[in-house]
């Protein structure tokens, strides 16, 4: 009986885990999808968290994804292997000094790129070199002054504030999802065009409370406690007490918004 | 010469002014229309800026509209009558003793009411007593914390700050917004559904920059300035400033941030 309740309950679980990678899979990559003989470069794969939706979304567009970490490099060219796909060829390249002649690509994919660099602007202007006119780019980046939710908590927005504050010492900006106009603009980029891609959540979702908010954002938050600590940017008692203020908002009555910020230029 | 450029560009303006308007009222009132016979309530109908609207998009519902003032029912009145519809009575009502039987109402629309409410779950209790079983209630409110912008600005922050704290003085609430599911689940409504309707506004959107973000948030901010400073919430030259940034997300570089909460629940 226990035996049947498991070989009944897996496939559910299973499904409820891909529903939920679905939701945020749909949220980046709907309306992205490359023409056949497309050559696209994705800036800044990592560990191929999204080529592989990109490479099979556009299966006959054949992908050049980079990035700075042969370790990341490793882990993506291993997830892309699993899933089969063979249209996705890998370097390790720094964004700053890539190795392609002017006009190598049609289009280019940036998806939480931007957040790391110094130089935003500057990127995208290096990215604009290598699109062909006509070439589009498209950018997805978070910004976590989105992120509101009930009950609020003031002790969860100092602790958030904890991870923007990291981020910026190291040379980032958490909140740059809302810059991504004006930094396309300055790049010199044509036609653009942002879509908010908003992240609504409540106890009528399951999937993304538990995939979302509990998993994805509140665990992001809870793995630099010792960072934040060390930084003294916050008093252990107050992060601890802004973590515990995130769980609950997955509770029944509890609501977490976050909004990621989806652009797509042209090179004119 | 220049009168023809007069002829020809006042049908391009109206035209204009008439897209941003349906730019807001398509974000409130995309998916609701009530079928031919239904009886709707509209509680805090204020000067009939929803009940156009509503009343136009379900022709064969009739609608029963009422506020607590009778100046905003007299303009209300003089608004649907100028618009030609003949679907709307008007009632001056008190929302918390209303002269309607149990079941009176198929539906219930609420459109930036519960904001200024002290017991909002009160409020939606008592008027899913008004609905039939099997009816809906529709809300929508916004929510202040949700408003962020690029450049980005301490003085602005605070300046919004202070219509909050004054909406709280007042005894309302103008982060509402995200508690719509708690609230509607509290007041005992079974299949909540609640859809944000967020308004992104950059430079490639000049109705939304002028309609939105300069003659209606920002000018709401601006418009509690006295109130503000005699509440000694905020000093002159920081308000001041904050209105100064407020207006400064309206350039060409500028991005506004803002989300609506519409939910929809069913009396079950």
């Amino acid at each position: 009986m226990s035996r049947s309740y498991v070989h009944g309950y897996q496939p559910r679980e299973n499904q409820r885990l891909q529903d939920q990678a679905n939701a945020l899979v749909q949220l980046f990559h709907s309306g992205t999808h490359y023409q056949k003989g497309s050559r696209v470069l994705e800036a800044g794969c990592g560990v191929g968290a999204q080529t592989i939706t990109l490479a099979r979304n556009s299966p006959n567009a054949s992908f050049t994804s980079i990035d700075i970490s042969s370790e990341s490099i490793a882990e993506a060219t291993k997830a892309v292997r699993s899933a089969g796909l063979n249209n996705v060829h890998f370097d390790k390249a720094d964004i700053f000094n890539l190795p392609f002649e002017p006009g190598s690509f049609d289009h280019v994919f940036v998806c939480h790129l931007l957040e790391h660099l110094a130089r935003p602007a500057h990127a995208l202007k290096v990215l604009k070199r290598l699109i062909k006119v006509g070439g589009t780019i498209t950018v997805i980046e978070g910004d976590h002054d989105s992120a509101y939710f009930h009950p609020d908590s003031e002790a969860a927005k100092l602790a958030i504030a904890c991870q923007v504050e990291l981020q910026r010492r190291a040379g980032g900006n958490a909140l740059i999802g809302r810059e991504l106009f004006p930094l396309l603009r300055q790049a010199g980029f044509g036609s653009i065009s942002v879509i908010p891609r908003m992240v609504y959540v409540d106890s009528s979702k399951p999937d993304l409370v538990s995939g979302f908010t509990r998993d994805t954002f509140t665990a992001m938050i809870e793995g630099i406690r010792d960072a934040a600590l060390e930084a003294e940017i916050i008093d252990p008692a107050t992060f601890d007490r802004g973590i515990q203020d995130l769980y609950r908002t997955t509770e029944a009555d509890g609501v977490f918004c976050y909004t990621f910020f989806k652009a797509i230029a042209a090179k004119t």
